[in-house]
């Protein structure tokens, strides 16, 4: 295991975590809030380990094989985690360091479970560091410092496949560097075109912002207690319009932009808007005689299925009270999830049309034992490799969410608010239902149950194996 | 496809069911009733194609391949049940078929689940024929056929494989009809011992025998309407050890009468035992302060555990009423089932440790890429097509439980009564919780979800397979 490689990482993840507090501070001598000395505050406490091990203690050796990839990549996030916490921790706006690390958490991981009872007493700077976390972890933080810095070379491969969400990553070009700084790029971009056209809508700047960093993300935090729901329909058109966008694998935004379209239109997309099309279509039938209007019904429907598919969890009408039939595909669609590639969470798109497609060739392999068939996807066939290890992932995921699920028990709630608690952390979504519903929080679980959930959130967002790594003793052998 | 074959098959389940109706009908005559007459009545309806099919109709050709083997699984256990609904249905003690059949097929599936509202208000023949459907589809209905009837030769092993449960079948001794034969004489044997010790314990012969019929199938039909609660300690802790008997796998039990101890106490059986005895201290200790006294809470916990994980389904106290951390490990314990090669149904144990140890060699894998490690089971390396069955038959579970959670959840009951109401069907338990829970029944599900439920039950008891090539099309094509 090359540690002195390791702890280098963690340097530049503690050095752009200290450039990160740029913008809160900002915000707050902006408000005139007295928070600026607290981000001031965790920055100095960033730079000076972040310096002392990128600058001093520089590795020699800067091989990195795949376990130190996962093992960055988890370290990282926890670290990043930890630190990111100190200004809700250190000025007192959430009193609990479990709780102020829960919320950091939920932000990185674009979750955006919020532990919060009443989230417009918090000053508008940390307003602004809660849903930047959902910004900064939307697309990867590691991804973002592989952009700017020259961390490894060819090895960085193993660190991007390990942060991206999905089950195979591919380069869009030949060098690691650009690929990232191209992926940041639309990224950029698209959250710029949402910002100027929520503020086209009569939202202020500092709105704007907040709710383009959390769509980006597809994290979810809201700025007020009611989430978008006091917003007009024309801001909640143009979040579930950006939410989708946001779902869809960023290589299709490569290949439009090369001018290849067919390229851009995989059947993980395709998939993807088939499965969002059918599922607004049922719910909104489903909530017609609730919802008053045919119109209110499609766009709340549209708002929840675009909402949970994205793994966003934005919330307008409260799904929680919807027929048994709407509550049911939403936490289905929890499950799914968005596209390999974007920044949304879940089980991913393309994982499910693997399975499907290798169940599908299984099931002829039966009837016929002598056959030879490969399971194909877009007319590539998909090797062995990738169908074993969406088949491993989700003997992993299944044995993650049970075990969570016996844990939170402990708490005695009841069985709906635990199930879709842990679903709505593994799958980095947010609201679940009951207790966890739209509108209520996460904040009545016990200190126990909230690491449970912590950590749930973090081996979702990273894809459950990096997490899973650390306890593997293997991993750390020589 | 060897349809010949397959109607030949398919018409000696029918003369076997005929048979079948002399318990019944006895019953009938020993207490006077006039069911008798319904009994005969299907006897005759069964019989006339029976005999048609099996006699006249002779195949020439007796080969069959694996298609044909699911093939006659599937439809041998959908014609069972069908005719099986008959008396039932006849007599007017069920006046809907679709009830007759939901009732039938919970029985031969060893499910348990009833749509009865007063079990005590039908007569003491469908009793003791609803129970001993129970003990009719434990072991296999074909397996008995097999016993008996010398069908095809070397291919019976198509058959065999597709109606037995667990991931791997093996042939006992050389000869398939001698493994039959071993096989219900051990099932045989062991029932009688349950009735006998029942009978001590002060059962009635009527009640001991529908008692042992549903224990050794792994049914849970009870014929009271308080399930076994009315029953002394002794009794409920005979049943308890039968079940968790019922529960292993019958090879174990040759392996003990060859003289070989060490073989018949694999990894599966410690395994099984192990998360008996972790489940039952732990509900236990959550369930001591209600119970009453720390004996009571041990016996009532005893009992839920061994009754879940057996698949049984009989219930003595109403642990839907439970704290939240035992309903929770009770319904885990839905899924995990019994151990391969038993009467009982669930995941399996076997399948579950496969699992288990393939995800901690893909850990290792991704650690090592160049590893070269395989899984193993009892010193025995288990070969890859098993992994690769293990883990497609996960997917095709999560498919048709999704499938059915969404279809049934149109009836509006709520999320835990529907997907614990899933979970008691494919696992083939009986009871969920809420409004499907221990004291309650299916009768209020709609005819649709029935329909559902009956595909689960059937799908649960088949290892899935057999039941969805039914509907792939390649199964029917040249």
């Amino acid at each position: 295991m090359n540690y002195r490689m390791i702890t280098y990482i963690l340097g530049w993840i503690l050095i752009f975590e200290a450039i990160f507090m740029v913008l809160p501070a900002v915000t707050a001598l902006c408000f005139g809030e007295s928070a600026v000395l607290w981000f001031a505050a965790t920055a100095i406490i960033c730079l000076v380990p972040g310096i002392l091990l990128t600058q001093i203690k520089k590795p020699v050796n800067k091989k990195l094989y795949s376990r130190e990839g996962f093992v960055i990549v988890s370290l990282s996030w926890i670290v990043l985690s930890v630190f990111g916490a100190l200004p809700f921790f250190l000025s007192g706006e959430i009193p609990s360091f479990i709780d102020a690390l829960f919320e950091t958490v939920s932000g990185f991981t674009t979750t955006g479970a919020s532990i919060l009872n009443d989230v417009e007493k918090l000053s508008k700077s940390m307003l602004i560091w809660r849903s930047f976390t959902h910004w900064v972890g939307g697309m990867g933080v590691l991804v973002f410092i592989m952009a700017f810095v020259h961390l490894s070379g060819a090895q960085n491969m193993h660190i991007m496949k390990a942060e991206s969400p999905g089950p195979s990553v591919s380069k869009l070009v030949p060098r690691i560097k650009t690929t990232a700084l191209l992926l940041y790029s639309i990224y950029f971009v698209l959250t710029l075109v949402e910002f100027v056209l929520l503020l086209v809508g009569g939202m202020t700047p500092f709105e704007a912002l907040n709710t383009a960093f959390a769509t980006a993300g597809t994290g979810g935090f809201g700025i007020y207690n009611s989430s978008l729901g006091g917003f007009s329909a024309y801001i909640q058109i143009v979040v579930v319009v950006f939410m989708l966008l946001f779902s869809v694998n960023f290589n299709s935004y490569f290949f439009l932009l090369k001018g290849k379209p067919k390229e851009a239109l995989t059947s993980e997309v395709l998939v993807f808007f088939a499965i969002v099309a059918a599922s607004i279509v049922t719910i909104a039938l489903d909530i017609s005689n609730s919802a008053g209007s045919m119109g209110k019904a499609f766009l709340d429907s549209s708002f929840a299925v675009s909402s949970i598919i994205s793994t966003t969890g934005f919330s307008t009408a409260d799904f929680n009270l919807w027929p048994e039939l709407s509550r049911t595909i939403l936490v289905l669609l929890m499950f799914i999830g968005a596209c390999a590639g974007s920044t949304g969470g879940g089980i991913k798109v393309s994982r499910i049309i693997i399975m499907f497609k290798n169940l599908w060739k299984e099931l002829l392999v039966m009837i016929h034992p002598n056959l030879a068939k490969k399971v194909k996807l877009d007319g590539r066939s998909v090797d062995h490799e990738t169908v074993r290890s969406v088949s491993v992932y989700l003997v992993a995921y299944v044995l993650l969410f049970t075990a969570s699920l016996v844990l939170i028990s402990i708490d005695n709630h009841d069985l709906i608010t635990n199930f879709t608690a842990v679903a709505a952390t593994v799958n980095n979504i947010g609201p679940g239902l009951e207790a966890v519903g739209p509108t209520a929080n996460f904040a009545f679980f016990s200190a126990f149950s909230k690491i449970v959930l912590i950590f749930d959130m973090l081996a979702g967002r990273l894809e459950l194996f990096p997490m899973l790594l650390l306890f593997n003793p293997a991993t750390w052998r020589k």
